[in-house]
């Protein structure tokens, strides 16, 4: 990159720069779409590059430097969206072939506009699982996103690309969405940052929605930092999103550095000790020795949890499908379409004891948290699996690789609570990642131990791309 | 009555009264006993009558009078709840022979807690339609409410004990529960006022749940001033109902005789203009009449909006019971028992589908409250039927009478809208109510209105028992 010796820059360093206008966000922005073009063929993160709109918001970040207008804190930046956010005369794809006959967005989605209003490039927009039902990376219509840390395994999903653009280091920020894990999967199969905010913080409008009662989006990125500062601007009350919150935004980025000494942290027990290979225990082993973290948690009623939330999202979602079921099954992805059809057939009791045990649940855990601040779990069960692969032997059982991956992350966006995956490497291994969870609301105190993690050495690898 | 020479005393003259030490408290109950006493073997409006209870309360307050300090704004005002509230040490029945093996309730309902604070004194329990699935006032374990104004005809449910108990001047003030219509359908066969305030205004902590997303309190009383009297104690956030709200409280007692002049009102027109028999058209009428309103408007969607609320009723309720479908099926109200057998086969997406349906009619609603303050429905498409009547020609058509008592109610309480019913009475005819529909959080504009009607001559006609 003619912008610097790392091929990795970050958001925090080309927003610096370009500010004090040692960049340029146009040189920059043409790094990156070089770096797409050199890269992106093989690893298959984007389905679209938005490089005319690009070109037009750098230079126009260009010229408030140049007049010594605040360019904003996210000046020159380069970002890309999962293909469900509305970008403005793009199609929203949301990883399917039967949205391809849409109306192009007639805007974008409002964390596309507060990025891009604080001086945030667009490039493009990112692949994805059809519709978000999924945990693999995997996509019949646009095959899949390619892990750049092996280019044969999955980089896990239902935000495949944005996993995998970020890991390989196309853009130092991306959005995803996580109704069920779909940040926090690929942040940990590609080895990188993710944050899943509070069910409610980040407004979803001009979002393609997958399941209301548990969507979410939330920002990808190689460290901590740039998580923050991509959170912070997109923060704030939206009236387009009537279940994003009106609290007051509650900035991050500028405490990154507190003190961590007085948070409690224990680790998530009981059905999070189960079902993990080797290298998911030694990750969260690796984390909690470097927080120094001895105490254990059980979460009753977990596996319950996970059904229900299955339950709810399978029954939601085949209600929204409704018509393209109707019209269109014969065109959905066949993983997609028989779980949409199961979804139909589901009892309206069932769903609504879904909701019910939520609620229950979701106290069960606040009672915790009024001992612990911070819990940690595996994100995933294990590393990236080989693109195709369909099954794994999870405590010497055969599980299926689609629908487990999303294991352990499954409960917490149940309940909506703040999680932030963070990478652990080990020598000649693939990267997997750790959650660190939160209460409600309480973002900035995960935030703030990834960023110490990250500072012991729990940083994202350069893939050998 | 040996406090005066009114058969039927106001809550508010017999609280000005005690306060003033003209009347004691302890006085006014044994005349409400023996009034119940001497009424309630025809009427059967009570299920339980709390004596000692009362007595001990009654004497608590007349000592605060005696002693100075303030008894409270409803010092001394006999008061009964529908068999759902908890009543400390009593077994909360919910209409239903399965519950009586229940255990007795550890305290009282909040909003029994509420009144009796502000001095009102609890005389018992009202029956009431199966666990509230009822519009009829009928019940086959403790057989039907009665109608004081015709004791051979239905008194409206599903609190039909608490519209007789008012109507029949037996407790000055009574609450009910109103999901779908129970509150007011009562109120207009019997001939009395109602009030369902807002979705969430009042706590509904300690109240046996019907379907959550729908279930209100409220009260009903002989006029105006005494529903308001009551609403007010009762207001206030509760954090034992979790869709309380906690706004502050915004007493309406003493507003009543602001001007309403400045209040656009209309009409709801086409859905609520269609199936009701003269006597209907004839009430609503003369309550526009009353109010110079002329303009109609119509609500797009009303039929489905009154289909969504039925489904979501059915499919909660179902999901409430399902332990007791499964082991006590026998021994329900067989009318009851079939529609909740039903909502246990109601595929989930229809009824995210009622959901989704619910938020597009709630806003075409807010469109008209934003031209209208208030709009004019009637309460039930006819007056009382005769008990045991199961059929009623709408339109020259033969309706159910159960289900169809809820017409012009159910769509209002679907969105959560305050509604007060107030009564039109023609010459020897029995008494039927119409429907001041207001804005979310606008009980205010609701009352006002029916203060003045109150005040023009529509009042609460005295029975002949």
């Amino acid at each position: 990159m003619k912008t610097g010796g790392d091929v990795f820059p970050r958001a925090a360093e080309i927003a610096q720069r370009v500010r004090r206008g040692e960049w340029r966000a146009a040189e920059v922005l043409q790094d990156t779409l070089h770096h797409i073009q050199a890269n992106d063929g093989e690893i298959n993160a984007f389905t679209r590059i938005t490089a005319a709109r690009a070109l037009r918001e750098a230079e126009a970040v260009d010229r408030k430097v140049a007049c010594g207008e605040d360019p904003g804190p996210l000046a020159g930046v380069p970002f890309a969206v999962k293909n469900l956010f509305d970008l403005q005369g793009e199609i929203t794809l949301a990883g399917s072939k039967i949205n391809r006959g849409d109306a192009p967005a007639a805007a974008d989605a409002t964390a596309v506009r507060r990025l891009t209003a604080a001086g945030a490039i667009l490039v493009g927009a990112l692949n994805m699982g059809e519709y978000a039902y999924d945990f693999t990376g995997e996509n019949i219509h646009y095959g899949a996103s390619r892990n750049p840390h092996d280019l044969s395994r999955m980089t896990g999903g239902s935000s495949g690309g944005s996993g995998a653009a970020v890991a390989g280091g196309m853009v130092p920020i991306a959005l995803g969405s996580d109704t069920n894990g779909s940040i926090r999967v690929p942040s940990s199969l590609c080895g990188i940052f993710g944050l899943k905010p509070t069910y409610g913080r980040l407004s979803r409008a001009g979002t393609f929605p997958f399941c209301p009662s548990l969507d979410h989006i939330g920002p990808l990125a190689r460290d901590v930092t740039d998580i923050a500062l991509a959170y912070d601007a997109m923060q704030g009350a939206d009236a387009a999103d009537p279940v994003c919150t009106d609290r007051p935004s509650e900035p991050v980025s500028g405490q990154l550095a507190d003190d961590i000494a007085g948070l409690n942290i224990a680790i998530a027990g009981g059905y999070f000790a189960q079902q993990m290979t080797p290298a998911a225990a030694q990750a969260l082993a690796r984390v909690a020795a470097a927080l120094n973290v001895t105490d254990h948690v059980d979460i009753p009623g977990t596996a319950q949890a996970r059904a229900a939330a299955y339950l709810m999202t399978n029954a939601e979602s085949s209600n929204l499908h409704l018509d393209r079921l109707r019209h269109r099954a014969a065109d959905y992805d066949p993983d997609v379409r028989d779980r949409m059809l199961a979804g139909m057939l589901l009892p309206a009791s069932w769903n609504i004891q879904a909701q019910r045990f939520r609620h229950w649940y979701r106290a069960e855990v606040l009672k915790i948290f009024a001992r612990y601040d911070l819990l940690l779990a595996p994100a995933t069960p294990m590393s990236a699996p080989v693109i195709g692969q369909r099954y794994m032997a999870l405590d010497g059982e055969q599980m299926m690789v689609r629908p487990h991956l999303g294991l352990y992350t499954q409960p917490f966006s149940f309940i909506g609570l703040p999680v932030v995956v963070v990478p652990v490497i080990s020598a000649g291994a693939m990267p997997i990642g750790v959650q660190i969870i939160a209460a409600p609301w309480q973002e900035a105190h995960a935030l703030k131990v990834a960023r110490q993690l990250e500072l012991q050495g729990f940083t994202s690898p350069i893939p050998p791309i």
